[in-house]
C-alpha cells in the first residue's frame, strides 16, 4: 500500500474530548473517523487489524467446532417477545417500526435468533453438544457512548451459542471456550488479560465470566486478590465481613437535630461511621408501590447489583418522605412502614451499641443492639467490596483495580430453551430443554484495547499478530534519484514476496516520515536515504524497542523473516 | 464437519410460497431459515459460501488497489441530509428516532459515509485516484421481498467507491471494475452472466451498467441484441423507431359513444393499435399540481423510468377527471389544460391519419396529422422497447429476457462530492469536486443466483470454487464395523491433508444419505459401503455430471486433487 492513497489523515493534535490513548491515537494515525456519537467509520488500517482479530476469533470458534452462522441485525418484535426480553431490556434495545408498521428491532446480542435457528431442526440428543457463532455488526442504544472505540453504539461482535443435554457438559464446554478467549487474547497481543467473575445481567442464567483487560482507564471497577489470584467484577464480589466489636450498650433516644448525613450524625455523637447502620431507600422501577430500604453499616456502600438480583427488579434511589419517613432519620428499629422490603447487609451482623435514626424528626438512637433490638430474620450480602478487605477465598487483602471488558462468557441455563420451546428427546424417550451457554468478544473493543495496552508516548505499537502492515518502507529524500528507485525496487520486491508493506511514498520532511511511522505503529521501519546507500546498507528499527538492526538488500528479506514472527 | 452436528434440517417438500428452485433447494437443504418477511439466518452451509464469495469479492477488489474500510449501518439523518437523500428516497430508506430523539437510517447504500471518510484528509490531486469498499450489512425496506434471498430486506453487499480528478481517469477505471466484475462471476461460478445498461436510479450520476444473471425466474427485463450483443434494462432500452406509413387523412370528428379504450376504439373504428395515439397522465409525486401527459402510439406502453428522467421527478399515474379531461377520449388535439406538461414519444413521429381522443364525452378524431394537426415541439423516447423492434446499435430485431441483478456499477459524477463539499487542489492551483465512481455487489444475490443457476431436479450442485464442502463423505451402512472404520479414518486423514469435507455421520438409511448428498449440492461424493469393501475400493460421484470414478486407499487423495479444481 502506498501511502500517498491511503484514505485518512495523520493528525498533529489529540481529537477534543479524547478520553483514553487508544481514543487520541486511532484518530490521530487516520485509523478511524467518528460519523456520529458512538458511531465510526473503520478507516482502511483498522479494517485490516479487524480483519486479523477476526480471522484469529474465527480459527479459534472453528478449533472448538464452533459453526459460524449469520443471522440478521434487523429481528421482529416477535422474536424477542418470546423470551419477555422485548418488554424486560430497557431503552438499549434499539425499537423501531418498518414500513409496513411491524415492530423491529435492532440486534444487540442473539440467544433469541440462535435458538430460532435450531428450533424444527433439533430433536435429538445425540446432536448435541454443538456450538453455532457469527461475527456481525450489532447495535446498542447507548446512552453514554466513551474513548472511541472503547463503548460505542455501533460494533462488531462475535457471539457464540452452545447447546447441551447436561449441566456438566456446559461447564465443561465453558471451560474448553474459557482456555479459547485466552487464546484468542494471546493471539492478539494483550498481556495483561484476567477473568473475573461477573453478573449476568440482561442474559440471565447463574454463571458469568468476563475478560478483563487491566488498564487505568478501564470504565470496570474489578477486586482482585494478588495472593491467591480470585477475580471478580466488583457488582458481584465479595468479601469476609469484619468482626464487629461486642461492646454492649443501652438504647437510648438522643437529639441530634440537624445531623442528617453520616459525617454530621457521627460528628454529632463522636463515633465513627462503622458504629452507625444507615438506610438506603429503593423503588422497584416500573413499579412505585414495591419500596425497598436497604440497611448497612454507615462506612459501607449499596451494591446495587447484587440489591437488583435480590429484589428481582430493576431498582432506582427513591425519597420515601411522603410516607412518613424523615430523611436522616430512618433507623431499623421500630420501623413501620407497611408493605416495605427490608434487607439487612452482612456488615451489620453482630452490631452492637450502634447508632441509627429514630424514625422522628431531629432524633436518633444510641446503644442498640442488632441481637437485642432489631433481630432481622437474615442478613445478606449487599454492600460493595472496598479495597482492604478479606478475600472470601484465602482472606488475604484484596486490591481494586480499573479493567476493559474485553469479553464475556455466560451459562446460560434453559432461559431461552424454554421460552422458545427448544426441546430434545433423551435416551430414555424423555424431552428437556438444551441448557445454553453464550460466549461474547466485541471485534472493535479489542481493536482500541490492543491500542491502549500497546502505544506509547510516540503513538500506536501494534502486535506482530494483528499489526495492519508488517512494514513501514521509509525512504528519506525521495526527491535522490537513486534512494527513489532503492526503494521502488525494494517496495515492489517485498510485495512479491508476500510482506505487507506500507510505502512512504510521500515527498515530505524526513522528520514527518519518522513521526508518522511511529505514530501509526507499524512494528518494522525501513529507512533508505542518501546515507545508507553510502554505507550500502539499509535500517531496520523495530517500533516496540527502538532497536535497531542493519541489513543489505540480499539478506534484508532474511533478517526480515527473523523479526516478523507471531 | 460432522452431519450429525450441523444445524440445520432436509426438507422433504419445498416451502410454501417458494417460487424459485433457490429458494426452494436453500430452505429444503438447510442452507437459510427464515426470520421474518424478507429476512432470513444464514446457516453454517451456506455462511461458508457467504465467507468464500466475500473471499472471492475482496481478492478482486484488492488487486484494484481497492482499499477495505467498514462503514456504520446506523448513520444520522445529517449525512444523508447533505447529499438531499435523507428526502429524496422514499420508504424504501429506514428512518428511526435513537433514544435520545435524534433522525437516524439504517444504510442501503453509503456513498454519504465514502465521501465523509475522505472529508478533510483528501487534499490533493496527487491522492487521486482511489478506490475505498467495504463488505457490510444493509437494510432496505423492501416492499415486496420474494423468492428467498433474491430479493429481501436484509443484505450483506460489497459496495465500493472510487474518486477522480477527470471523467477520463473514471472511465478507465470504471472499464477496470467493469472487466472485474466478471472475473468475479466466472470465480463464484456463474456462467451465464452479461452486462447490460442500465438506469442510475436513486444513485444519480449518468453512466450504469447492471451484471444480469439470465434465468427465467428473474424479476428483470432486459433487451439483447443477439447479432450485436447490446443490452439494456428495459427501464432504459432504447430501439429504432418504425417508419409510419404516409397515408394522409382528413380531419374529422366521430362519434364513439362508449369506446373508451385502445381495443374498443380500434373495433369501433376498424382500426390497428398502431394508427391511434393514447395518452397516459400522471402527476409528479409529492406535487400533485403538476400534472404529465404522455402521448404515444396505440400499440407502445409508457416506459415509466425514461419518463421519470425527463420530467426529473418521481411520477404516479392520475385521474385527471377533475381538470375536465374525459378519460378515454383524452387526444392530442385541441387539447388545453393550463400548466400540463406534455410529452410525446417518438413512435407518434411521423404518424399520419391516426385517430386519437376528441376531449369531450363520447368522441374521437379520425384523420388526424400529426405534422399537420398537432406540430409537437419535439419528440422523446417514453416508450418501452418490446420484442422485435429494431437494435438502435445494427438494427437487428430485439429480444426480450429475464434476470437477475447481480452487481451494478455507476458514474456518479460530482453529485455527491459537490453537496458535500469535498474538493482537491489540481496542479494549477484551481480546486475541483472529484468525480466519483461506485460498485455493488450483493452477496446473498450472488449466492442465490449461484444456485439458481447450478441446480437440477435433484437439488443444489454447488461449483467447486465456493462450494460449502468439496466432499461428502457418505458410508452405507455404518452399523457395519468395517464400514465405520474405514469412514472414520478417512474423515481424519481428508481432515489432515485439508480437504474440506461433510462426512455424513448419520445411522439412516442409503437412500436418505445419497437423497441428501444431492439436495445439499457437494460436488463430490464419496461413497463406501460393504460393497466397496469387498471390492477393495472407494466410490467417487462427480454431482454435477453424475460420473463415476472408482479409487483406492493408496490413490483416493490424488484423485481427489485432480477432481477438485478451481
Amino acid at each position: 500500500m502506498k501511502l500517498s492513497k491511503l484514505v485518512g489523515e495523520r493528525l498533529k493534535d489529540a481529537p477534543a474530548g479524547a478520553s483514553s490513548k487508544s481514543h487520541s491515537y486511532l484518530i490521530r494515525a487516520g485509523y478511524i473517523k467518528q460519523v456520529s456519537n458512538g458511531i465510526y467509520t473503520l478507516l482502511p488500517p483498522a479494517q485490516r487489524i479487524n480483519n486479523k482479530l477476526q480471522q484469529i476469533i474465527r480459527e479459534e470458534m472453528d478449533t472448538l467446532d464452533g459453526q459460524e452462522c449469520l443471522f440478521p441485525v434487523v429481528m421482529p418484535r416477535e422474536l424477542w417477545e418470546l423470551s419477555g426480553r422485548y418488554s424486560s431490556i430497557a431503552e438499549e434495545l434499539l425499537r423501531f417500526k418498518d414500513r409496513t408498521g411491524h415492530d423491529m428491532v435492532l440486534g444487540m446480542t442473539h440467544e433469541e435468533a440462535a435458538v430460532h435457528a435450531c428450533l424444527g431442526s433439533l430433536k435429538s440428543y445425540e446432536q448435541l453438544p454443538f456450538m453455532i457463532y457469527q461475527i456481525q455488526t450489532k447495535y446498542r442504544d447507548e446512552a453514554r457512548p466513551r474513548a472511541g472505540l472503547i463503548r460505542v453504539k455501533e460494533f462488531t461482535m462475535k457471539d457464540a451459542y452452545s447447546f447441551h443435554s447436561s449441566q456438566a457438559d456446559l461447564e465443561a464446554y465453558y471451560k474448553k471456550v474459557y482456555d479459547a478467549y485466552f487464546r484468542i487474547y494471546h493471539r492478539m497481543g494483550m498481556k495483561k488479560v484476567i477473568a473475573v467473575h461477573s453478573d449476568t445481567g440482561m442474559m440471565g442464567g447463574k454463571v458469568a465470566d468476563e475478560f478483563q483487560l487491566l488498564t487505568d482507564i478501564g470504565e470496570d471497577t474489578i477486586i482482585v486478590c494478588p495472593h491467591c489470584d480470585t477475580a471478580s467484577n466488583v457488582d458481584v464480589a465479595t468479601s469476609i465481613p469484619e468482626e464487629n466489636e461486642h461492646i454492649f450498650g443501652v438504647k437510648t433516644e438522643v437529639f441530634t437535630g440537624e445531623a442528617k448525613t453520616i459525617e454530621e450524625v457521627c460528628s454529632n455523637l463522636n463515633k465513627t461511621p462503622s458504629q452507625v447502620a444507615k438506610a438506603v431507600c429503593y423503588a422497584v422501577v416500573g413499579d412505585s408501590s414495591r419500596i425497598i430500604i436497604a440497611f448497612l453499616r454507615g462506612d459501607k456502600e449499596v451494591n446495587e447489583s447484587k440489591l437488583k438480583l435480590l429484589v428481582g427488579s430493576d431498582i432506582a434511589i427513591k425519597d420515601l418522605s411522603e410516607t412518613g419517613l424523615v430523611k436522616g432519620n430512618i433507623g431499623c428499629v421500630n420501623l413501620n412502614i407497611e408493605g416495605a422490603e427490608i434487607f439487612y447487609d452482612k456488615s451489620l451482623e453482630g452490631l452492637e451499641s450502634f447508632v441509627t435514626g429514630a424514625n422522628k424528626e431531629g432524633y436518633h438512637f444510641i446503644g442498640v443492639s442488632m441481637t437485642r433490638d432489631v433481630k432481622p430474620s437474615k442478613y445478606v450480602d449487599i454492600s460493595k467490596v472496598k479495597e482492604g478487605e478479606a478475600c472470601p477465598v484465602c482472606g488475604q487483602k484484596l486490591l481494586v483495580k480499573r479493567g476493559i471488558e474485553v469479553g464475556n462468557i455466560f451459562q446460560l441455563g434453559t432461559r431461552y430453551t424454554s421460552t422458545m420451546g427448544l426441546t430434545v428427546t433423551m435416551p430414555d424417550g424423555t424431552t428437556i430443554n438444551p441448557i445454553m451457554g453464550c460466549y461474547g468478544i466485541g471485534v472493535g473493543r479489542c481493536l482500541a484495547s490492543i491500542a491502549e495496552e500497546n502505544s506509547d508516548e510516540k503513538g500506536l505499537c501494534w502486535p506482530m499478530g494483528i499489526a495492519p502492515w508488517h512494514i513501514y518502507l521509509c525512504p528519506l529524500r525521495l526527491d535522490n534519484e537513486e534512494v527513489k528507485e532503492q526503494a521502488e525496487r525494494l517496495y515492489n520486491r517485498l510485495i512479491a514476496e508476500n510482506f505487507e508493506v506500507l510505502y512512504d511514498d510521500r515527498n515530505t520532511s524526513a522528520g514527518i516520515k519518522l513521526t508518522d511511522s511511529e505514530l501509526m505503529g507499524i512494528p518494522v521501519r525501513i529507512v533508505i536515504s542518501p546515507k545508507t546507500i553510502e554505507n550500502n546498507n539499509i535500517e531496520i528499527t523495530i517500533r516496540s524497542t527502538g532497536e535497531k538492526i542493519f541489513a543489505t538488500e540480499d539478506n534484508l528479506s532474511k533478517k526480515l523473516d527473523e523479526i516478523i514472527i507471531y
